[in-house]
């Protein structure tokens, strides 16, 4: 029999405690084990929980109890998350986790606190939720150089650009339908202005390369700015828009991370994610693009993934040694956004495409009316500033930029 | 230092070589350990390769020198395969390979002298090539009920119907034009036939549910019947054809294991999969559908796959706790195809829609002309069968069925 302890009884760890009380039989049969959900710990009663029966309110009693050998941390948040996973690693238990929040800002202390207590700190729900792809990347794919990472890692964003794309709606209204849906918050910050996604590609980076990257130190862009007329100028050119994060090695081993709004061919078989479904690219110099596409969230997709690492530690497989700690957040090891190059959408009022073709030089128009919208060759942030300041000086308006990838 | 053997010197072999001597930096940095080719074992000298002074012919000098820790068996074929790899296991040595043929056969024999040694026997290149597939199946996503699989698993084949598709091609000329490419073998029989998709959804099934099903009783189909004329038919309807590997476990827990081309919606994960690609979907309770999407052959994405498992050893993973010696062939645990239900793709000659409705039913018309094609609901096969027999023996000729997934 196998003790375990979920902080905090919400959404994730419900459906954990619903996987484990469902699947009782099967996890028995398959590693041997019972799991009894020992104690669950929460600030309220929550007398209306099936589990209530369980729910404790002082985090002592499971640190203190030597039969909890692994603790689920499904409370979100970086704090009191960071300091009970902390106090349970250094108590000699197994952390499992589906905060991404944590896992971004603290991954290094707490891997290494797992290291040095000879236990388990393991995150595959923080990224696509029941989605497969950190143990991949971590082991099945561990004899590749990851040359790139792409992802759409966010169902909120997805889900709205989605609907912009498939019903003509603006960002406000496709907004206030998610909210209505349950799929976005009232406060939709985290969501919409890529901090959640910033955070997952920290995640991913960290995986692919052993160094954690501070997310305050990735160039972040949500999806408020993007229009109803870019989001249908794009789709006539074969392509739609996509809120990705992204991360690529370079040839000085240097990463850029970034996460912004990119314009995506539809052949890309990100293209076709659609609604609150995520999707992962890992692109490896051995085994090419490798895609993994599901449901990035929900009670029971995340609790799939939970449990999966849960799992992971009572069949044994010593699972961290596949995830050595990561080096602390290193500067010198992110190039400098500035010098980032891709191709970019333009769209631009009070100009035309002579003003336009002068400064950027051959580009391919999209249209021209009282807006001009283009594609521009790959040119680094750099250049874009300096070109944009240079054609809004003669009186052009920069209405949308949007990287293509 | 880790000393491997290689068996076999052909294209995965060749591959897996490449990989180990490029990526030997990366490899120790990440694992602390040089990983040291010490041996190939192949019948001819080829003097071409760059490996040639590692060549040697006699399989005692690897199986009698301690040293060697990993013998990678990516020689093809089951014997002596299969020999090989038993003696490999039996002296302690762990044993890797991309022969789905061997694992499909002698699965469960393999794992069970692997748990008897204490030491591993993987086997992801097996399946999907490069994909991550087999370990997230049996870690990740171990905590769910798997109740279905489904794949496009073999390359050949799927380049064939993306010709068909997009270029109008007969299956003739398209696998005149796979071979070509080097897609096809001369003898493609193993591919067309649906030999090598069986064998991998035999594989899929086992790690889902700890049981091997011999392959032979597999209800298995190839695509050499697809005939032009229903690719344009079936396109038509917003749909396409795809060879699937499939395992669906039905509520009493058995499992309806086939391998047979289906018509599959365009909306679906699985039918934007072209080419040589290959991509599995996964559907657990909890998880909801996963996809997992890349290269299912070739020489580096195979070798991506079989250099993850070596490195899964050299970590220390301890791999194989995750994949329990197998049930050998167990009849009573696979369904009676005869009741296996689904809707259908039927085209006839010599007949006419009145009478096709009255032994069909409600069906959907796709097109009436020298043949009628349309769409049953879901019957059985058996169902099948009867009513065809009937519709026969009014003097209409049966001109293609496709299951509809």
């Amino acid at each position: 029999m196998v003790h375990i302890a979920i902080l905090g009884l919400g959404v994730v760890g419900s459906g954990t405690a619903d996987l484990i009380t469902q699947n009782k039989d099967l996890i028995k049969e398959r590693f041997g084990e019972e799991v009894n959900i020992k104690y669950i710990l929460d600030i309220k009663d929550k007398p209306e929980s099936p589990y209530s029966d369980k729910i404790i309110h002082d985090y002592n009693v499971i640190l203190e109890d030597p039969e909890v050998t692994v603790v689920a941390e499904v409370m979100g948040g970086s704090h009191p998350a960071f300091e009970f996973s902390m106090q349970a690693l250094s108590k000699g238990k197994n952390v499992v986790t589906s905060n991404k929040e944590v896992v971004s800002n603290f991954g290094d202390q707490l891997l290494k606190a797992a290291s040095d207590n000879n236990v388990s700190y393991l995150f595959e729900a923080s990224v696509g939720g029941g989605i497969p792809v950190l143990r991949p990347l971590s082991t099945d794919l561990s004899a590749n150089n990851i040359k790139e990472i792409v992802g759409i890692l966010n169902g909120t964003t997805n889900y709205i650009l989605t609907k912009m794309k498939k019903e003509g709606e603006s960002f406000e209204n496709a907004l206030a339908e998610a909210q209505k849906n349950g799929y976005a918050e009232a406060n939709p910050s985290a969501d919409i202005d890529g901090i959640d996604t910033c955070r997952k590609i920290s995640i991913l980076t960290a995986i692919a390369y052993g160094k954690l990257i501070n997310p305050q130190s990735i160039h972040t862009e949500g999806i408020a700015g993007i229009r109803r007329e870019d989001v249908e100028a794009i789709e006539r050119t074969g392509a739609c828009i996509k809120l990705l994060g992204k991360s690529v090695m370079t040839e000085n081993k240097e990463v850029y991370v970034m996460t912004a709004p990119f314009v995506i061919g539809n052949e890309n078989p990100l293209a076709s994610v659609d609604d609150v479904f995520n999707a992962v690219t890992v692109k490896g110099d051995f085994v090419g693009d490798v895609t993994f596409y599901g449901r990035g969230a929900g009670a029971y997709p995340t609790a799939s993934a939970v449990c999966g690492d849960i799992m992971n530690i009572i069949s044994g497989a010593t699972a961290n040694l596949n995830i050595k700690p990561w080096q602390a957040s290193d500067e010198m090891f992110m190039s400098d956004f500035s010098y980032f190059a891709c191709k970019r959408y333009l769209s631009f009022a009070d100009t035309d495409k002579n003003a336009a073709q002068v400064i950027f030089g051959d580009v391919e128009m999209i249209q021209e009316g009282s807006e001009i919208s283009f594609i521009t060759g790959s040119i680094t942030e750099n250049e874009l500033s300096d070109k944009v300041m240079r054609l809004c000086s003669s009186g052009a308006r920069l209405c949308a930029h949007i990287r293509v990838l």
